[in-house]
């Protein structure tokens, strides 16, 4: 499979957008003929919130396609609803994968080396079945994780480069204690998140595809943006997954504030702002919202 | 719901052991009357491998009842089977909670606030229906947490004390590179794990059950005995779940190192010794040996 950072800059370049849309649907954001819908046929139970999700999924999808650069389905929304939810992710991921669209699971996942490949397994790979199958996983292209046990806990997620996928690793998250730990200063006066960053770099190095940037992304909240600056100094080839735009309260100017000079290098995510926007424009054309505040997005960063 | 670390805490003492086996499955582990009948009922699938996985649990849970103090799945032996193997751990969690067993659901989960909550809801809680009712998550007592984004990633998980329910957060794992972040010295001449743990120490502040002990532990693995000693004097109150016994290489003596002068505030996790013990003793009897084993480790822990 090509480098899972080129078929990234591909789908940038193609929709002309750097726009990540974060599909994580929660029973408030549900427009009423779906949640109608999904009650008669299954009741108020985990299958019928399920069900409902993926109505709504499969409309968002078809109305974004082509004008985002990436879906990122947060997976805590899908796992409260245990297995079902699930079911309803992978249903999801399929129908992205079918339209094409580059599918970043977030999950924020961390484990010792055993176990990280369990999870590289489950959701950009395949777990061995009882006798010589593979079991495929949830096929998503790129995957949130967490660095904090170090390298072992890394690796397993990158195999020999391309591997066609690829992580984002938390650096600076968006959320406002992020400083708790991630601003403490380290005896050599850098913050505790520039270790991480220095991490980063070195896992990345020498995978770097044909676009000039590499599969081992990073996370960096658009809420931060004078740390986003001094963090693509030390992350050169870095791909910066940019949560916090809009409803956390970061701008396009502070989502962009990490951009490379050549202007690459930066996915900005919305979720509520997109997917919920039938609400706030008190609207039942929930999927032309949806499209419409996406279009909206993409104005704004391009300005 | 009493309070977690007492209902831990008895548990430890019904059981007289301060064991907790790992509910680790992968089919390499499995015995092969177990994978002959999966594979005849559901094929080489995500299916059948689940089914395999849920047989081989319930046959562990009845052989290990009595005999150790919580089980511990890790989530990622699951999700590497998708819905499929959700499904199997939803199964095997309400088979534990039946014997009253406790469990820790090993998941390292992390995000920022809203986030979190949906984790919350996931394995501690119950998310919101379509309509009025709640759909219950998984049902786990415990949950292992990565508190890398700081408070407000973390205080979702707990509510108001007791809540009934607990958590475990990284402060030094268990694998060979934990140090590249975790021991990097921090301005104030300590390590970032120190600074985890002051961090831990507070969250968990007023929130001790009559055990002495509080309902947000701490992750401190058996192979760095020294730091645990360290950071019991910085969590006085705190639960230490320690990995590493065994496989890993921690001895009882390292495993323990962390305990309070009472004895108190230690769990000692281990898995494929227990549940693959029927490979190394070559036996059939696949559950008498995992029990066999646990009261082996019981043994060298009560010495």
């Amino acid at each position: 499979m090509p480098h899972a950072a080129d078929r990234l800059q591909t789908s940038i370049e193609t929709t002309g957008s750097i726009a990540c849309v974060g599909l994580d649907p929660r029973p408030a954001l549900l427009p009423p003929e779906i949640i109608a819908g999904a009650l008669e046929e299954f009741g108020d139970t985990a299958l019928g919130v399920a069900t409902a999700f993926l109505a709504f999924n499969l409309g968002l999808l078809d109305a974004i396609n082509g004008h985002c650069a990436a879906i990122k389905p947060q997976l805590a929304c899908y796992e409260a609803y245990g297995s079902a939810g699930l079911r309803c992710l992978e249903q999801t991921v399929a129908y992205a994968r079918k339209l094409g669209i580059p599918v970043i699971a977030d999950g924020k996942r961390n484990d010792i080396g055993s176990t990280a490949e369990h999870y590289q397994q489950a959701f950009l790979g395949s777990a061995p079945g009882l006798n010589v199958n593979r079991v495929p996983g949830l096929g998503a292209d790129w995957l949130t994780i967490n660095g904090y046990l170090g390298s072992d806990g890394v690796t397993p997620f990158l195999g020999p480069s391309p591997s066609g996928t690829g992580v984002f690793v938390l650096v600076k998250t968006s959320n406002p204690s992020s400083g708790e730990l991630q601003d403490q200063a380290l005896a050599t006066g850098a913050p505790v998140m520039e270790a991480m960053a220095a991490l980063v770099a070195r896992w990345g190095r020498e995978r770097v595809g044909a676009c000039g940037l590499n599969d081992v992304g990073a996370v960096v909240g658009a809420t931060y943006p004078a740390q986003a600056k001094r963090l693509r100094e030390l992350m050169p080839e870095t791909i910066f997954l940019v949560p916090g735009y809009g409803a956390q309260g970061g701008t396009a100017a502070d989502a962009k504030a990490g951009a490379r000079s050549d202007g690459r290098g930066i996915l900005v995510n919305s979720s509520r702002a997109i997917i919920g926007a039938w609400q706030s424009t008190k609207t039942a054309d929930w999927a032309g919202a949806a499209r419409a505040a996406l279009e909206k997005m993409n104005l704004d960063l391009r300005g």
